[in-house]
């Protein structure tokens, strides 16, 4: 390695989550340009949604520039255990094949993931001990605790022989956390005074004004709120929310009610908090079957399905579909929860079932049940006049989120505020910071149990299935080459009375066929095309259509 | 008509909008049970969602029932001109073939829709005046003004020999809506006088705490607003608001800028309102071209577009492809209007491309521009105490908002408070309301030109498409039975890598099949049978699978 040490180079390439919430994924590099070396920040995954991206559950970056530069990769830093943070990992470890690195309670659900995808053999993460250090190659890394809706969030102190990078990861600032320490001003203010290149920071709700409230406060109001009902009361929220799932428990245990997990998640992640320490005044569950049969104001349900998801448990009770918990008039459901875009006519579907039922609903909209776990604009400020980097990066989060935070740290006296892509390649020192490359990037859908490139557009033309169904016509030829039989038509999510309109333009086209002149791909056309007009003039849709000729 | 007047009864037969937020189609029927005479009010559209109903952009209330009773309808009457209650009159007009009554800018803009539908030389919209009153049988019908997002909203007080029934249609009370006078609380405090057997009223915004807003307080805001804006400004909203649309025109004009509409509905709204004698002393507008050459701080445009739709001027201009309207770094786009749910998605995907292209976005969630049209609780609570009725139907609102507009209704003392479904026959009177029958109720979907029940499950099996793709095979058979031909599969939305499989699936099962020990009935489902387990077993995922005979 003869490179000059003028040559070196600190950049940044985001491959995930910059413009959009979810799919984090970061790499940074350091060195001469043809010989970098790379670590990566998070390997998280976006949920897809049945309007985008029908039959995807799941979508990941897409790495293939790092997959070549896998030798370079010197391992993996995972900043806390959400699924757009390390949900990929299955799924993409395989491609880079370097050693990961995380706190223990983020390390431990990691587990259950490898053990999903049969990596379990292969890979362990490495566990890093809270405000614990690392070193890989040029990077020294420090993981910065600090505070957000799951245990042990990190921010990272990025150290490199051009300077501090602080990646913030997910956070926000919480006087009261309930689980873990309250954010260190003290150790964000030191960072600042060593001096920081650049600021990497969640821009999710940069355009909200104030401060996002704290857990203790949402711990006093369900508990107060609570205790003014009668019957049985389920509450539902985000399972990794470990605080929030003691507040409820501990709320309940306050009223006189006894708690019941209800949903798989809510089991595994008690069981992985505990596993690692947290949750020890836990109060006593109880089991499905035990709360049955008590009374109903002795019970408290903490059940997943806070965004309608379709199979999880609430959705089931809602339905009335659930084995062993039954919730009617006089009960009360508590979303604990914000609504994520795109669900909302999901959740209220949900809402909807349990009015039905006689089940009366309560949701941040008319109690304070719930606090965000990402910094409102105060303490984004907060974090600014700590921090006081020469470049702000804003990641996580929307185009529109990002602007705003950039133009909220220039106002903040930031010199240099960067918006940027996924994919492209964001030179931080030396010299001012600059896009210097844009290289291959996108999404890649897990479509079944396939995964294949978003920008194929599998999904995108089954979307358009769903908007003007199908046409598959065969066209039998014999050996010389003239139609043996009618055409055979598939017509598949069409209006019945449209149907006979297809059915005779494929006849009649097929009936005038002269294989003297026109050949068998001809052929195939004019059946398309007339197929096509048919349907479109009694249906007003021009469904996909395709022709195939049998030889027999 | 010989039977006793003691066996007329009045009942409700909500059609439409009780149930979901749209779709508001009621029937009063007056009579005795087999010759009951109706009248309807209100006939409209649901817009249809990609995620629901791929493929259907319009839904409207089953009314086959009524269509039986056509004879007997004696009259549509519509509160105002929103489409979630005018809107399939076109479709469902012809079923009813009966006369139609509005008030003038309601019936301005019903005759563009009959016009549409061809219907303009077979009927016409019979003309009610503000305040007017109507007697269709044994319904006497008074049109009593409301304030509403629309010029012309009308509550009904409909009186019949059993009692009177007011009808609130869509109401906020607004004490300065700037078009219209202010609700005339002593008009509905002298029905309440003179004894209100039921009101039918409104639950949209009955889980919404305190008052809607006044229009003239968003006058204000959005003035102040404007005035500190540099660069172009476009503001986005409802058309057919049409005081939104005046206060923003004044607001320009306040602001020296002047005022370009841009958009079909715009135009459209703008044009209605003046032929009805609104907007007399609206600003003069210019063209969008005119607007181009004037310098960016002098210019407004009011545009459509503020739910996302992907077609509106303001998705154009977004995306760059505006034939003469450019916004870009420096400009505004102002969203005077809220998200309808389900619609989250789109807008925000607006606001990331408006935001790429350096345009800062101003909406509800960060300044005071907009206020509902729908009475919030406590104007549902001056009202139950203007009106004091005897039973309150809660309508227009999904079973949440239903539910808890009765037990709003019943907290304020009214006896006696219903939630009903769509298709459930209430009788009023006599005697204490109860469900009396149920008939054939629904939804019917525009698909293309073609109306199909959505009991038939269309959009459903379009959506299955959507989510696993689609297999067609045609296997080939000669006169003797035998396979002819390699089967032709039609292979769509499914990844390349399951081709193969599903090929081979059919291809080895076709071979295998022997005419004397099966026939072609069950040659089919082995084909279907082997080429869907081939899918599900590359994939995980089991594809809509067809399989059709050729006789060659």
């Amino acid at each position: 390695m003869n490179a000059r040490r003028s040559d070196n180079a600190l950049v940044l390439l985001p491959l995930g989550g910059a413009g959009e919430i979810g799919m984090n994924f970061n790499a940074y590099g350091f060195g001469p340009a043809h010989e970098r070396k790379w670590i990566v920040v998070d390997c998280g995954v976006l949920f897809g949604r049945e309007t985008d991206t029908p039959g995807v559950d799941i979508i990941m970056p897409d790495i293939r520039f790092l997959e070549e530069e896998a030798e370079n990769v010197l391992g993996i830093v995972l900043t806390h255990a959400h699924e757009d943070h390390i949900g990929a990992i299955g799924y993409l470890w395989p491609k880079l094949r370097c050693p990961m690195y995380a706190t223990p309670f983020t390390a431990r659900l990691m587990e259950d993931k490898l053990y999903e995808a049969g990596l379990s053999d292969r890979v362990r993460v490495k566990k890093v001990p809270l405000g614990g250090k690392l070193e890989l190659g040029p990077f020294a890394i420090e993981f910065v605790s600090i505070t957000h809706s799951i245990p042990e969030p990190n921010a990272l102190a990025i150290r490199t022989p051009l300077g501090t990078v602080v990646h913030t990861g997910d956070w926000k600032l919480d006087p009261d956390p309930l689980i873990g320490e309250a954010t260190d001003g003290e150790a964000y203010r030191a960072l600042g005074d060593e001096g920081v290149l650049a600021m990497v920071c969640d821009s999710t709700n940069a355009l909200v004004e104030g401060h996002s409230g704290s857990e203790a406060d949402v711990k006093t109001a369900l508990t107060e709120l609570i205790g003014t009902l009668k019957g049985r009361v389920a509450v539902t929220g985000f399972a990794s929310n470990v605080a929030r799932l003691d507040t409820i428990a501990k709320a309940a245990k306050a009223n006189g009610r006894q708690v019941a997990l209800v949903g798989r998640s809510m089991h595994r992640l008690v069981g992985a908090a505990r596993d690692t320490g947290y949750l020890t005044d836990f109060p006593k569950l109880i089991d499905e079957a035990e709360a049955a049969d008590l009374p109903p104001r002795k019970v408290l349900y903490l059940c997943t399905g806070s965004q309608g998801e379709p199979r999880a448990a609430l959705a089931r009770i809602a339905s009335g579909n659930h084995p062993s918990v039954k919730l009617g008039p006089g009960d009360h459901v508590i979303f604990s929860s914000r609504i994520i875009p795109g669900n909302d006519i999901a959740i209220h579907a949900l809402h909807n079932r349990l009015s039905a039922a006689g089940v009366e609903v309560l949701t941040v909209e008319d109690h304070f049940v719930h606090v965000s776990g990402h910094p409102a604009r105060e303490e984004l400020s907060e974090m600014y006049r700590w921090v006081r980097p020469q470049v702000a990066v804003p990641v996580h989060g929307e185009l529109r989120h990002m602007a705003e935070h950039a133009r909220l740290a220039r106002s903040l006296q930031v010199p240099q505020a960067v918006v940027i892509e996924n994919g492209q390649m964001l030179q931080l020192a030396p010299g001012r910071a600059q896009v210097i490359d844009e290289v291959p990037s996108g999404r890649v859908h897990m479509d079944g149990r396939v995964m294949v490139e978003e920008g194929l557009g599998l999904a995108r033309s089954r979307r358009a299935l769903a908007f003007a169904g199908f046409i598959a016509v065969t066209v039998a030829l014999d050996q010389k080459g003239k139609v043996a039989s009618d055409p055979v038509c598939f017509i598949e999510g069409i209006p019945e009375p449209v149907h006979e309109a297809i059915e005779r333009a494929a006849s009649e086209t097929a009936r005038r066929y002269n294989p003297r002149r026109a050949d068998e791909g001809e052929l195939a056309e004019q059946v398309r095309r007339a197929v096509r007009r048919a349907a479109n003039d009694v249906w007003g849709k021009k469904p996909v259509t395709r022709v195939k000729i049998a030889w027999v």
